[in-house]
């Protein structure tokens, strides 16, 4: 016998996956129960509809995220360190949910109202928490690259991995990670002068 | 009186607006037809159906911004220069097409049979320029960044702006283009050596 919670895990887990395939607008609440193997009345004790699903699903999501990040970085106090330790969390806590990471970027704008509103707050929460790192990793001097194009620029890198990576592939989920993190602090051809310096 | 190029232009670009607002699958014929204002019988006049119009903005965008890289690096020799350019064509490119940006990243799986192909051959030539313009652009013994990982970070670093960046934001186009390819080549902290090496 599963728990509540381990009940409700296992819907939101599932329906993560259905939306990630077929678009929340195209998913049906009877399409939920086939894929669960839950009754209709069985998914509305958990909860009211797919609305609040997708709600949950964001909300749990982010707030995971955003509470293990903090855990990841608390006990250092480099800047580079706590830099690289961001990236490998973010990347490994999304390459173990990419079906909910799929949702995330797909499905942000599915939510209004007070859902939209949490969901939203938690999110500039864990941008602003980059944000800081970013700033205490950077050279003080350096302020050629926009303090949120450098932030985006590193979510952009991580999050695309939805639509290309295969956990499965050559390259396993550490040095997916370690290898963002080296791309974004070092650069591609990090030995290189700057172009406009050259002959 | 517009010309047909000039009317299924301006069908193209609206039904990438919608589509990017409110998805693909939610969006009618009749909803175009009100956007657009033309008549159901004006756009079958010019397009089969929603499918063929997602098939024909992927089709084109992808053939414009092909066509656009190979002209904007032809030219050029210096393998880190050539990279730079590809950069700024790419976000040049999008940064002006945000709508169907975000209708290629949320919609390329909405197209089936011969369309997709078509599609997919565009999309995977693409990326075989990009692998080669890489493949040049690194230190030869440089082997710890895997090339695929390398091509995809950089695509998200730059597709990833249709989910924040706004034109008319502090960041004008241009300088988001500089950014985002010092950022790739040289990294957030490039005067730094790699933490291996440190202490």
């Amino acid at each position: 016998m599963m728990t509540y919670d381990e009940r409700l895990e296992h819907l939101l887990a599932t329906a993560a996956n259905i939306f990630a395939a077929h678009g929340f607008h195209s998913t049906t609440m009877r399409d939920l129960s086939r894929a669960t193997g839950m009754s209709l009345a069985g998914m509305y004790y958990y909860v009211e509809g797919k609305d609040e699903l997708l709600f949950l699903i964001q909300e749990r999501c982010f707030t995971e995220v955003l509470t293990g990040a903090r855990a990841a970085i608390a006990a250092e106090t480099d800047p580079l360190e706590r830099l690289r330790r961001f990236i490998r969390h973010h990347v490994g806590f999304f390459t173990a949910h990419m079906a909910e990471m799929k949702v995330l970027s797909h499905e942000a704008e599915s939510l209004s109202g007070e859902r939209w509103e949490t969901v939203n707050r938690l999110k500039r929460t864990y941008v602003d928490l980059l944000l800081s790192v970013l700033d205490s990793a950077r050279p003080e001097a350096d302020s050629s690259i926009d303090a949120r194009v450098a932030a985006f620029a590193l979510f952009g890198m991580m999050n695309w991995i939805y639509t290309w990576y295969d956990t499965e592939g050559p390259v396993p989920p550490d040095r997916l990670a370690d290898q963002l993190a080296e791309l974004f602090m070092l650069g591609l051809v990090p030995s290189t002068v700057p172009a406009a310096q050259q002959g």
